[in-house]
């Protein structure tokens, strides 16, 4: 599994694993691949350095990456006390009486809500960018820094080139693409529309080629949205892309322990992911604001029901749920989990090690790869 | 390209080309692969014996193949007379202003309208069958026979096996495929969400190897939805599949001349293939009641529109739409046609014979297995 990719990485395969757990990240790095640390749940900068630093200590000086979410563009920019201010009462009436409906428990009193939801906000975001580029000033591991909403802002390529640090940018269409190496994205990240998370119409068996012919020899494609097995991995090679990046996959892998979980088993979000089907997600803008794919579940359901407000537009719809997502995160009930999936994840069927995740994409890339030759002689 | 089921039906590529038209269909299998004629346009059983006829004229006694669309659940059956006394009046006034607005001029007097609604009965069904079985004993070339909407009904299934003619169907889903296995069908044709006409929810790259695991060694499954460049076949037998089937790609062959044209020029609808981009079709149930993807053009949208009605359930919506059709597709103003066509789409920029078509297809295979083949040495 060799491409210009695991060359300019120094890494083993051109799997590039995307996740909020650091756990879940330095075994990905540790296994040959490319751990990429989501940050978008770090609200405070020293939380972040924290787990980098922790990062550093448990990956044996392999490279890995961040994932900083920056927004390209904010509708509205403010303090959460303005941004607050902008939701409907009726909006905040249907989450309360929703999540009241589904036996949703409040949060105990005093426990801080971390919802993610400043790391929407380009303040926070820029803060996430300075921690990272200290750490790479210190130990030199963070070799990528990703974007999932947009190009870059132009000065944290900038930093990030200065650094060493290549620049990685989601598209869901040919004009966002051409957007990022316009800008100076290093890598494109082609997310099709069965990908976990924020996703455009587009098909990835349609979108992956389009964008490796429309950046052409400007930016290698990393293949995003439906890679979930070997056989995905040699499609995408075979369709132009020079490796793939992946999400939904790592969400059932023993190390993954985000959210509430059972003594000794499955988190609650786990045993979710483990019962559903590739027929069991949705994508609707009830996450942020922008079309998302989520597991579908009975909170997802309620904001299809005939009764359900329209989502506000982004950062106001992460604000309003931010809270719930909290709550429902320290529920125990798999039912209704508010969590983004693919439509990968009717292949999570069970708890497994990273390094063991990582082994089989490898061997079954290899008989795919082999099987494939043979209908060529 | 060669696999088991070029072997099986003694075909030189294992591509499966999908189309009403009987140029297109007996060039596709002049070129090597397995030209399938869709006859749901047909409404006379002499109508089609013609053109099979002609279809084994000019085929230099290649294998070909039939597609009839034999609705697994047709809610409503009676006469058209019958049916058509159960469209609300305010649909019928919907589409004739709708048509009135777009500028889509009445058919001449006399006109006869073709609009193969009636082919979507069983009835009609039951005699493109009778017609395609007796050619095939007449000349044996009719190898295959595949239904677009479930299962085929067991006696079509039995009576084409006594022919020697294979039994193909298409699965947007796991259950749609075990439901065929389970019924003698032989061959599973996996539609991702991607493609043109009917379609679910699961998009190619995770429906394709999730029905080859499903059927195991009990059907080969022909990839479908997404498949317009040799770098997408080479995925398809990557994921497992034995072969494509390909149905948007043959729309702008120079062979494909349904429809109105200008003097010399591509016809009004390739006119409109030719612009759309990959972002440029929708899913919908407008054109058979249930969800199929389209063209996006003027007639979808105002289907779109605040004020229009939902769409009826299957068969009365292509009873409503089948006049509307009819003058559409004589009409001259390619941004109002009404048109099944996959994201594919997008790579169609030039009119094309097929036999060109075909060589580009594996070319760009064999370099798409050579690069793959590279990665894994």
């Amino acid at each position: 599994m060799r491409t210009d990719l695991t060359e300019k990485f120094g890494i083993e395969y051109p799997i590039f694993g995307f996740t909020p757990s650091e756990h879940v990240a330095a075994a990905i790095s540790r296994a040959g691949g490319l751990g990429v640390l989501g940050c978008v749940r770090f609200n405070e900068p020293e939380e972040l350095d924290g787990v980098l630093e922790w990062m550093h200590e448990n990956t044996d000086g392999k490279p890995f990456g961040v994932d900083i979410v920056m927004p390209a563009k904010i509708p509205t920019e403010g303090s959460k006390v303005d941004l607050d201010a902008m939701i409907p009462p009726e909006h905040r009436a249907f989450v309360e009486r929703t999540l009241d409906d589904l036996g949703v428990p409040p949060l105990p009193d005093g426990d801080r809500v971390n919802t993610g939801v400043l790391g929407w906000l380009h303040s926070v975001a820029r803060s996430h960018v300075d921690v990272a580029m200290e750490h790479t000033r210190k130990y030199g591991q963070i070799k990528l820094i990703a974007n999932a909403l947009g190009s870059p802002p132009e000065d944290v390529i900038q930093i990030s080139h200065d650094n060493g640090v290549a620049v990685a940018a989601l598209a869901g269409a040919r004009e966002h693409a051409m957007h990022h190496v316009d800008a100076g994205v290093d890598i494109v990240i082609a997310q099709g529309h069965e990908g976990g998370g924020h996703t455009g119409e587009v098909t990835s068996m349609i979108l992956w080629p389009e964008l490796v012919d429309a950046v052409g020899d400007r930016a290698p494609v990393l293949a995003a949205g439906g890679v979930g097995s070997g056989r995905q991995i040699a499609a995408a090679l075979a369709l132009g892309a020079q490796g793939v990046w992946m999400g939904t996959y790592w969400l059932t892998a023993a190390e993954y322990q985000l959210g509430a979980s059972a003594e000794g088993g499955p988190t609650v979000i786990q045993q979710a992911l483990l019962k559903a089907t590739s027929r069991d997600t949705v994508r609707r803008r009830i996450y942020s604001g922008k079309p998302a794919r989520l597991l579908k579940t009975a909170w997802t359901d309620a904001w299809d029901a005939e009764n359900a407000p329209e989502p506000l537009p982004m950062p106001l719809q992460n604000l309003l749920v931010g809270d719930a997502h909290a709550r429902i995160s320290q529920a125990h009930d798999p039912s209704v989990v508010a969590m983004p999936a693919g439509q990968i994840v009717g292949r999570l069927n069970a708890i497994t090690p990273v390094a063991e995740l990582i082994a089989d994409l490898v061997s079954e890339y290899e008989q795919a790869v082999a099987r494939l030759s043979k209908t060529a002689e």
